[in-house]
């Protein structure tokens, strides 16, 4: 396929771009392969260089003999196109809807991308099942590394190399595999260093109607226990829900074939729904009209931040049974590739301070989430505006970022990262120009060669020009386990990334910028031969 | 009368109280005159140490033998007393009750309060009209300083100066007087020194249902326009309620009679909607339901974020008036005490950067509300429980707190104090030890001496040791007037105060004591001598 096919009209003059917080512009629009820029000229460097990718959804009207296209991003912003002659703007909206939704993920911008400060190999290493594995054997034997699943031939969406209970061979993880969906069979998620319990995740068992079982996973459940210990099961599904999945093949662990193990019900709402209520949100965000009650009930209809409680309150529920009850938890809902892994990370945030800094939580993202086999392909094909609405689409990584949000609101001290870092992966998990959100699991980056040909985000957040921009200030490290608040009171609409494109930042960033001017002059005291200047807000923006 | 008389019960052992935050405690209730006192003698200092005057209402329950006081204090805060014997727990709950109604203002506390490190003179005279006029006159001489109130004569609401515009002679203001409201003649509240327009108050003109004039009250308006120049007359009431007001001898300026004033209605609720606002507001924060739709409805249903962004927007319209259309304003509604207050104080907080200053925040509620005869007694005489619901109180002074601080949410740094100093000033204004708050106006503060009997909450305040727990430390003079949004998603619940009782602040100081921690440390660093240590969280919570 050739770009150029795609793109009707490459060049229009006199386009007229409005967007939030800036003075409307005009220019010279051009259509790249991969990005839409403008440029009146009058400076050094383009007034918008958008990637193309980013563009959730286009309308177009038209004004006279101009056409206007309003343009709705993935990272929530709009902006106003003014297109002199329609038959330009026709053109323009054709190529920017060929090239805005190209399937083949090598066509993609990441596979062009080639910074000159950055190179293919960074970043792709540093978060591995290996490295995981070599911290977890400093604190136990009874967990080994498995690589049954070599070349992904026992399941597609888990990496090659997985933690399993010792007492478990190869070939009874064959068996249990065949067991669970989609070959999803328990694996370690996280090891709790005071007490020893664990936390793993799988998919449901597939015990259909007839109540199948299977040995290799009753006693791998049960090795996992320590004599007289009990362990919990959270099921991230009704117990309706759950009843009903027997019919498709599916089902649960039952009391009698798991004993020891507790099953507890908390179902987590996704993939529709959860779709339908960011839809819903963004729109109330984004509504002009001036009345607090109709906001507060647009929000409220939108059922958000009904769906962060839940999330949350699960979440604390699995570190409880981990730090306060003593016992081992298993968690998973069907596949366990969505819900599950909101649950296994945010409980590692509550209760590991590692994971509150900025290179743990970018661990946690690739152990729980790009290794695990979220499916950010499919569900990040579009965010709030799209017309399209995929099947598959829906935010689940985006409200677990909602809640990393309010616990860090919670506790402004504990976090090592910054707001600006969370809306960062937001944006980038949406549309990128690294490789590291694309496909769906492990074995699709592998046959698209993805870490040879793509540059990872993390080699570019973890830049020193770029890391900077992700420190909070505050931070002290905190040992302690946190436990968020979930009452209805204290959970919060996420203003600076709901809100971004409708009030402006500038105050907030200006308050941060004197915490790090502060700071600044604070180390420069004591070090008075250091002579770095603070870092200006336009940095700290992002601009 | 002898405060003995009230007492039924001085003192009950083994009393367990029960507060937000802190473990029961069980130990020797002690009521005298003015507080309640618990001590389980196991440290050196009373575990409760609480103004009786700062208790909203109490509620008795019993359970077996004991007796359950629920005390709602004005403050917000709810505690338990479970108090063993039934007769007992009467005694003291009718104790309580007659102690915290009583109605003589020279037998309330701040009478009695003679601290150590205050003097009763410190803090009475620091903001003076005096003080006000020769400030004003470095920029102008159209305005001159009044004595034509001297001992209350014309106005009872008023202080005995006043500044007036100088086209007009005492004898023209007393016949001014005569057709205003209660004697509330229009007088300067606020001059802009980038173009010389005025912001001033007065009640509403006695033009009753035949259309009354007075000709100095109509030369007087004229005289503060400048040639050619139009002002502007912003009415609190709604048209049909200014309207309504001439039939009870009230009214409004009409065009033809005050050429080149126009008027302007935007409606401010007050009295007991605000007040039902308020108990609804606060029921709505202490709902312990765990629901997140509950919660939204009720805060929808209390309107207090209304009330906050319609306060806000007419305050932003009379700023803009000032600013924007170089145009002088007249604020009133009936009697120019509540909504008037409100709208001037908050024009002058977006229009002049020393009103955001902690003295200058001072002087403004001095002059704008102190002195402008707010009735803090009758307004404030309970908060948000009392089950009295005493006609005149409502929340008058606490929305506009609010409103500054939604302001100061907005510009972080332009403000030089912080969220502690509103929440103080709210508490004082309910329930204080000192007399600032004391009465309605300042000619019932003269009669009962409260300047030479109580103790300044300004001497207070600007006391070392208390300013530095006020300090916003990103604070960095802005110079510009500070426009803020008024748009429903950006205001927001006053947390710090609303929920201050039902979610700890530990994690919110913490952040504060970070950035306090860091100042100092940065101080230190420039004068090494200095061994002063940094605030420690203890004083900043204020416990």
């Amino acid at each position: 396929m050739e770009f150029a096919e795609l793109i009707k009209t490459s060049k229009v003059d006199h386009v007229v771009l409005s967007r939030p917080f800036l003075q409307p512009v005009k220019g010279t629009l051009c259509i790249t392969s991969h990005h839409l820029l403008l440029s009146s000229r009058a400076g050094e460097q383009e007034e918008l260089w958008l990637l193309i990718r980013n563009i959730d959804a286009i309308e177009k009207r038209f004004a006279g003999s101009s056409g206007i296209i309003t343009v709705k991003c993935k990272d929530l912003c709009v902006m106003y196109l003014e297109i002199p002659g329609m038959e330009e703007c026709l053109n323009i909206a054709r190529s920017i809807e060929a090239l805005s939704s190209l399937e083949s993920t090598s066509h993609m911008y990441p596979f062009f991308y080639r910074p000159k400060t950055l190179n293919l190999q960074e970043g792709w290493d540093v978060f591995t099942p290996e490295e995981q594995f070599t911290q977890l054997s400093l604190h136990t034997d009874n967990w080994r590394l498995s690589y049954v699943n070599k070349d992904y031939a026992v399941c597609t969406s888990y990496p090659d190399a997985l933690i399993v209970h010792t007492s478990v061979d190869d070939e009874a993880l064959k068996a249990v595999a065949r067991f669970r969906q989609s070959g999803r069979f328990p694996v370690l998620s996280y090891y709790h260093k005071t007490n020893g319990m664990v936390i793993m995740r799988s998919s449901q068992p597939l015990t259909g109607a007839n109540g199948k079982r299977c040995k290799e996973d009753e006693s791998f459940l049960a090795a996992v226990l320590q004599a007289d210990k009990e362990g919990y099961i959270i099921d991230t599904r009704s117990i309706q829900a759950a009843h009903q999945a027997k019919v498709k093949g599916g089902g649960f662990e039952s009391k009698a074939n798991y004993q020891n193990w507790k099953r507890l019900h908390r179902p987590i709402d996704r993939g529709r729904v959860l779709q339908e209520s960011l839809s819903k949100l963004v729109d109330a965000c984004n509504d002009q009209s001036n009345s607090i009650d109709r906001w507060l009930s647009k929000l409220e209809a939108s059922k958000w931040l009904s769906h962060v409680k839940t999330i949350l309150t699960t979440a604390c529920l699995a570190a409880q049974c981990v730090d306060r009850e003593e016992a081992s938890v298993l968690i998973h809902g069907s596949e366990g590739r969505d819900t599950t892994l909101q649950l296994t990370s945010l409980a590692q945030i509550i209760l590991d301070p590692d994971c509150r800094t900025i290179s743990g939580f970018q661990a946690l993202i690739e152990r729980e989430w790009l290794q695990a086999g979220h499916s950010f392909q499919l569900r990040c094909v579009s965010s709030a505006y799209s017309h399209a609405k995929p099947r598959q689409e829906a935010p689940v990584f985006l409200i677990f970022l909602d809640c990393c949000w309010q616990m860090s609101c919670q506790f402004p001290c504990s976090f090592q990262f910054n707001e600006p870092f969370l809306i960062a992966l937001f944006e980038h998990a949406y549309a990128s120009c690294f490789g590291t959100f694309l496909c769906n699991n492990e074995k699709e980056r592998f046959i698209l060669n993805v870490k040879d040909q793509t540059i990872s985000i993390w080699a570019w957040m973890n830049s020193l020009s770029e890391r900077k921009r992700y420190v909070n200030p505050l931070y002290e490290r905190n040992n302690l386990t946190i436990w968020p608040s979930v009452a209805p009171q204290t959970l919060q609409l996420w203003q600076g990334l709901f809100l971004r494109w409708n009030q402006s930042p500038e105050r907030q960033h200006e308050a941060w910028e004197q915490i790090n001017h502060i700071m600044e002059q604070s180390r420069r005291k004591s070090n008075p031969t250091n002579t770095g200047r603070c870092v200006p807000m336009e940095d700290y923006c992002g601009n």
